[in-house]
């Protein structure tokens, strides 16, 4: 994971949807009537954020967001609104069980508002790191990369995938318009793996880049000889893989996909008869168990 | 689990919040550059939803929506948007690998636009739904009742809780505004639970329902002074239980909560001294791994 | 009156519902096209809002929310937004013929597109604070306290609540979320208040608190039995109100309600049989004449 | 009152604010949690509305929209949206205490979330038309015509305006933009009359109908000499206007303006010198007291 | 032009309708992905923007709007958001080729992200200016002044009439609802110029001017009856106008509209019979050409 | 020109631009204030739209869409809604002078309401297509084909765009996400050609296209050594593009722009050394001369 990619995350169309994740989960908890009517606006309080097990940290950055917006969305009298943000950890970093990541101070109404919301979104996000991390793991040394998927929790696409890159993973297309995939139907739409890339590449100039699914061995040379960016050999073992990957030359990307599991993952990166470039693994995103973190506050 | 109880999540604010949901879902995953380039706007395709695994299924009641709001929110040529869903088993019904659940038939664009959307929110809350049915299951005659907790996925609230009803469990509230809890912060700053309570009934009338998060005996008997609606037990076993539990009226709900697991929560449910009436568990909604669907898709 | 019963109207959901009213009274009245030609963006100007009329002052607490939203929705050349606002009385104060209330500072274009905003918002809840004060002066010392009813103006329902809150009564129901209430069609169609009660407590767990409209004693008996909240009494008079109390015990709320003036009022208050706590007047938000006051600007 | 003068408050802007202001006033009531637990979605209702007192109706003509914008607003499950309104009077008729005015036929929890917006909104604007006719009828054969104001209630504007034209007033400006008015602040700034009148005239071009407000005879010549489209005359009584009113030619409206009653006003009407053409009145829409209906339901 | 004249466009809807058109430039032309990979969010540039040819400058005034608004929609990492615009000229001015205009000095990602935009906006209306200058040079010193249309660019209504003022012309109406213009329709519909006009007088008091499109001097005359605020002269030549001018009044307005070119604008001016107050002319905004600007970036 | 390219302007994100456009245009047009009081809501009218010059047409597409959004944002009554438009040519057909295009049937209001609209869409974008074909017509023959850049009107980018499909250009990137382009200032701030080109390909994954502005040979073989997929050459004449092409393999594209015009376009496409696969050319959106169209109405 380098400074570029996760850089990704906080600019434009990217960020935006994690603004609007944050402002859903902002509306949907509705106002603290409880914090509403025991504090007076200029009540301050503390809180420290705390590890409750070993894990990687991720969500860290979200922290400021999360405030900012508590702020824009939950109407309170002016003049209380800043806050202070210290952070002992960043995202990625692996931190053990009892260690304080991260101290907060600002107005109670506000602070007792982020809270649930600030702990919902690192809990989660935490777990995804955590899992990619054993994944990404199986596969040291392979050359072979983790890729997510697109099987993320329904609004928190972007956060979920920028866990997955903290976690030492990397993403496959982010939505259905950063890279083309064919896949049976539009395959079979369109006569052939042929006529739907000329299909593409008509309606797209530029053209981002194509990903074909192939089933067999004939797919992958119709594939090829389109020149097609990258072929997802679909749901198969290390045996098919072999099989498959030698009829696809250096400069194709090359993509395993489908049931693949913590003990499957590495036979399927051994695959001999030529490198394969990723795996993708829908569990990362869809199946994770939240880390545990707590926020212990004080005047 | 009754019509009455279901009816709440598709009606007003909670089903606005789901449309919310699924509106971000539809915007995340931007628009499908490949299927638009393929298939024309009149050609039709059919679907056919299946379980990959024994499973409680939940979330067919959203498929309707999700073809709705895409509808709405993805720009197509018009006179193309009809659609039929046709299903074959109901929300909170157990089903075995291989069957059929929904069979779809729509324009081509927008079911594939659709589809993972449909997926992502099925196989999630399906998870929560067998992971909650595995904790009521351990309660089961008991007389004590499996709530969830305000440990959501931001922005999915009010799905997430509807799943752990039609797994079987109750919900705690759902919002900051539809009962009043009142904790350490909240009572160290009024001076005392007595105070705290004074204040909320002041500044509401009328008053949402009143809990109180007590730790000693001496917590439980000012709650108790106060007619609150509902005591809730923090990080207590079953001794700790056993001791608070007699000081509380009939009339005032009990409710254990916190780091309650599998092995646990029958232990809790079974403490001497009075009937508890809830437990809540946070895991039921932050790590329940996702059931297993997929769509078959055919002209 | 209390701070804590105000603080309700400037946080969270009812704070927004006054701004969307602020907004709409902004926009309806359109670019003040005068003020715009006449006065460059840089031209300051005073006011002093003064009371015509003896008069509780309500509203004085907007001032400085319908000046921010005026400077963000009525687009104006950069670099001249500071004003100030001094207030010299309160919400809440009666204030004499001839008193200046509040005095500000803006730009020119900025105060007069203000003006008219400030006074409407003013004359008319001052105009409801001081209705009420004479309705809650008819009960003075009985023990019943005044109620408000959902008869506001369109779009009104929060400042008018907090006028009446102002003018020393209090509110019932704001919305119809935060209380239940039954009527006739309810009951009718679920059968009986005991099936209708059911209902409700099985669709809302935590469940709002529970008023059923009660018009002979067997409706009260029934009521009673199913230990609901509050029992509204309806349009009896205080022989009605001697006959129907008596079966209701101390801890269910009663209330009468229809028809009530300043004349009868004091009458249901002192109906024999048991105290009535709460009456309920509509005329209080739906027929207030204006107070007045006005505006006199100066260089 | 004709159709074409009716007709501006039911197209273009004028609708989009009134609409708005429906919106704001089903949102602010919340979700009716009480009918959707009780009433399945396909229960339905009639209502019948009535009159409960002599009075003129006005607001009829909304109850369609506000049924169109709950059933847009409210969610609820789809397939029971159709409904029906019959009227027996319209806008503007003198209906007799206990007729029918309107039977509507709905769902049943959209019938009732409709219930009191709808009666908000007749028995406010009904009683601006009742206030309204009895200055209109003071008036009656003078030639002069009664005018409403910008002291309207927040949000409010374009119905209340309605309510007038109803009641048999005209409209004064509805906003800021359609007429300018140079009041002393704008004059004292731009030197004099004529200097201010000139700004506008630079401005605008077209130019709307300015007017000036005139404290003095002197003032009443320079507006005069600069061919305005109507003055002002501020707080005269028929003394004061006898003495300013020769100075107008026939081709420049003349207006009467501030603290008229409904004692008073038919003096004025009658002041001698000339023709005065307008008289307007702030309490027709900032003090009319509601008129009375109400709303009778049944299977 | 006057600077009362061009504050029109700097207050109220005028500038709302200009910022909407800058958000949706902004918006359609996506996150610049470029930038935000390359630079870091701390990284700053300047530009110089030069003009590539003698040129009226149009548009500078909208500069700092733009970079506020990109500012507002394209979220960025906070902290990096101060720039500075030094401006060499002024809206109106004529530059000759090589001539810097404006300085800028932004954060890299903001600066290169509005860059198109900026351009985009300055040099299609500098364009617009240029042809507007000519057409207003060849009208020069005949007492007929130059007036644009409505066929305006969609979205840009607003912007391009400000470089009309700019370029030495005045503007027609600005949208349908500032002047009121009966064409042959409306005319037909009602049956006469006569009886439309009523229409018109009695569905808005006050009423917004009134223009005839006239094709006949019969046309004229009763247009002339009706006392009109403006007559269009549609599609006449010299000698048309000068039969038809001679039956308006001095104190009603002529405006001859049509195919006017600059080969024949100064012979409809100097058409006999009575002075033509305005002639329009369409391409001043449909056809003009853009000027060059371009902008020099350095660190 | 082939379906599939024109698709993409009528799905997804670019047809939703394309619709804020034209509410954009809706909305600065005002409410028809004119027709609002002639015409009844009833009242129908027919319109004929008739080319007034030998062109090709463009915007016959936003007809039906322009329709819709007038009536989802124009209030009226309901009831009137229902309108026919019949098209007598597709957009990319040469008609003459006089040709009848498209045929309309509507409500009297809401046809004149549109009329402006559509007429200022169809003139602006077919006037695109006509200056589009001239250009595509003169690389004829050569291979060579023909771009448009991002010097679009603000706010018009997709309907441009799609005028130049229609005149038979091709598009170059529509925003700043479907294609990376790297020029001098982020070559300069990465420190070489290589070195951005990394960071584009670590922040993206999967990555977009990526053109690299060359001035200089020694660019042009860093830009090839990086492999990417299009390399510009900037404002070189035809000896400088002859120079530089031959260093380019056939696999990179190529593409000459700045300061194109019909005069020195053919002489570009034949540089010697290597097919020049595309030209830009900014002047087909910025500067293209309207075509002219008008409106015949009748009962």
């Amino acid at each position: 994971m380098t400074t570029s990619s996760i850089n990704f995350f906080f600019t434009g169309e990217a960020l935006q949807f994690t603004l609007s994740a944050i402002d859903l989960a902002i509306d949907e908890d509705g106002p603290d009537l409880t914090s509403n009517a025991v504090f007076a606006p200029e009540q301050r309080l503390k809180a420290q954020i705390v590890a409750k097990e070993d894990t990687i940290v991720c969500g860290l950055t979200y922290v400021r967001y999360i405030m900012d917006r508590v702020i824009e969305r939950d109407p309170q009298p002016a003049g209380f609104d800043d806050y202070t943000v210290e952070t002992f950890a960043a995202d990625g970093d692996r931190v053990s069980n009892g260690s304080l990541v991260v101290r907060l101070e600002a107005s109670a109404r506000r602070l007792l508002k982020a809270e649930r919301i600030i702990l919902n979104f690192m809990t989660h996000l935490s777990g995804i790191s955590n899992l990619t991390a054993r994944y990404a793991a199986a596969l040291e040394g392979s050359g072979t990369r983790l890729l997510d998927t697109r099987k993320t929790l329904p609004g928190l696409r972007y956060p979920e995938k920028y866990a997955v890159i903290i976690g030492g993973g990397l993403n496959h297309r982010r939505n259905l318009a950063e890279m083309l995939m064919l896949k049976d139907n539009h395959i079979d739409l369109a006569g052939s793996i042929t006529a739907a890339v000329e299909r593409l590449r008509t309606a797209y100039a530029p053209c981002p880049p194509i990903e074909v699914e192939c089933r067999t061995v004939a797919d992958v040379q119709e594939a090829v000889s389109c020149s097609v960016d990258r072929i997802m050999l679909d749901n198969m073992d290390a045996a098919g893989l072999a099989e498959a990957l030698p009829y696809i030359p250096a400069h194709i990307e090359t993509e395993a996909s489908g049931g693949v599991t913590l003990e499957t993952i590495r036979t399927l990166a051994d695959a001999s008869g030529r490198k394969l470039d990723y795996i993708s693994v829908g569990r990362l995103t869809h199946s994770a168990p939240s880390a545990d973190f707590s926020m212990r506050i004080s005047e």
